[in-house]
């Protein structure tokens, strides 16, 4: 059978910590409703308001481990004795119908997941100076010198794998840095890939005589 | 000797006539002052305001033919007994100092510049509908059926290359498509090629210990 090929593209954003990824992506999606986040399977218990197929696509440690066993993950992981992964199908049925996904993840998860998804874009998010990683690192909680140095070797980890993204984006101006955000998501949507799907029928009119 | 990258991006942009390219064009050189037009070299005489370097770089037809003899031109034209030709080494030169550059040109000349300048972006402009474009030819003037017949015809043989071009953009509501327009160019300055150049010395002082 033939698959149609995906219009929608999958983006993979990454960021050390306080970088102010989060906050940038939330924003991105509140102003752009043709973005959506990836929808991540878990064996966790759904919470109160937590809406299946939504915030996660709740099922059994079972079929997690069906899933699993069959490949269907991109990637996935064990966190305090739940699974979570990013089923790889789910991706390709929402790209295929043309929506944009969003993915959060680290460097780990995203070459994992652009090794098996090479037409996907990988953004990272940087900050501004080495004083503002380490005012945002400082500025999360009373820590000691000790654990606030960790974060920043941990940091500095992450952000040794910048140049395998397709885009840099520098967090400093928060509004400036979700423009940028927002003209790749925008540009990526007039490139040819996408476009030759979206206007072969206005092409094929105009060329009709 | 080494020569840097080029951190400058060229833009060449096509549309069939009748699709509003120049408008668009002018209206994007008019918000965004880090992209320019390409400066063409002629052998015609300048016009009163014209500036040598800025509007043309005027050159005698001995000084043009000799360039030409030497592969110089990107593309060239004999228009009127008057020679206009791009230039290979002027567009590296701004590209290199880290300027963008917009080049108008048909696809023919288009195909010829992306065959010599593959990290160029090509953007191809549409009209929104048949009806737009039939519109758009027959307002120029008080011509014939046959006229504008010739024109439609026209418009129509430089549409079948539209799939040639990296972005396509149409030209529906003008502010729409000045703004995708314009995310095409920013997305592009967010790219890692760019910003691999322009971080580097922030990245080196976010890892240095």
């Amino acid at each position: 059978m033939h698959t149609p090929d995906a219009t929608g593209t999958l983006y993979i954003v990454s960021a050390p910590s306080g970088a102010g990824k989060s906050s940038l992506v939330k924003a991105l999606l509140g102003q752009d409703p043709d973005i959506r986040l990836s929808v991540s399977y878990t064996t966790r218990a759904p919470r109160p308001g937590e809406v299946n197929g939504s915030h996660y696509h709740f099922v059994t440690r079972e079929d997690f481990l069906d899933r699993l066993a069959r490949g269907e993950f991109l990637e996935s992981a064990e966190v305090y004795g739940n699974y979570y992964g990013t089923s790889h199908e789910w991706i390709r049925s929402m790209t295929t119908a043309g929506a944009d996904i969003l993915l959060e993840i680290d460097w780990q998860g995203a070459a994992q997941v652009r090794r098996l998804l090479p037409d996907s874009v990988g953004i990272f998010i940087l900050p501004p100076s080495i004083e503002a990683l380490k005012e945002r690192l400082e500025g999360r909680a009373q820590d000691s010198a000790e654990v606030i140095g960790t974060r920043l070797a941990a940091a500095r980890a992450d952000i040794e794998h910048a140049f395998e993204y397709d885009y840099l984006v520098v967090n400093d101006r928060f509004e400036l840095a979700l423009d940028e955000l927002q003209a790749i998501v925008r540009a990526r949507r007039n490139g040819i890939q996408r476009q030759m799907h979206r206007l072969a029928p206005l092409i094929a009119t105009l060329l009709s005589r």
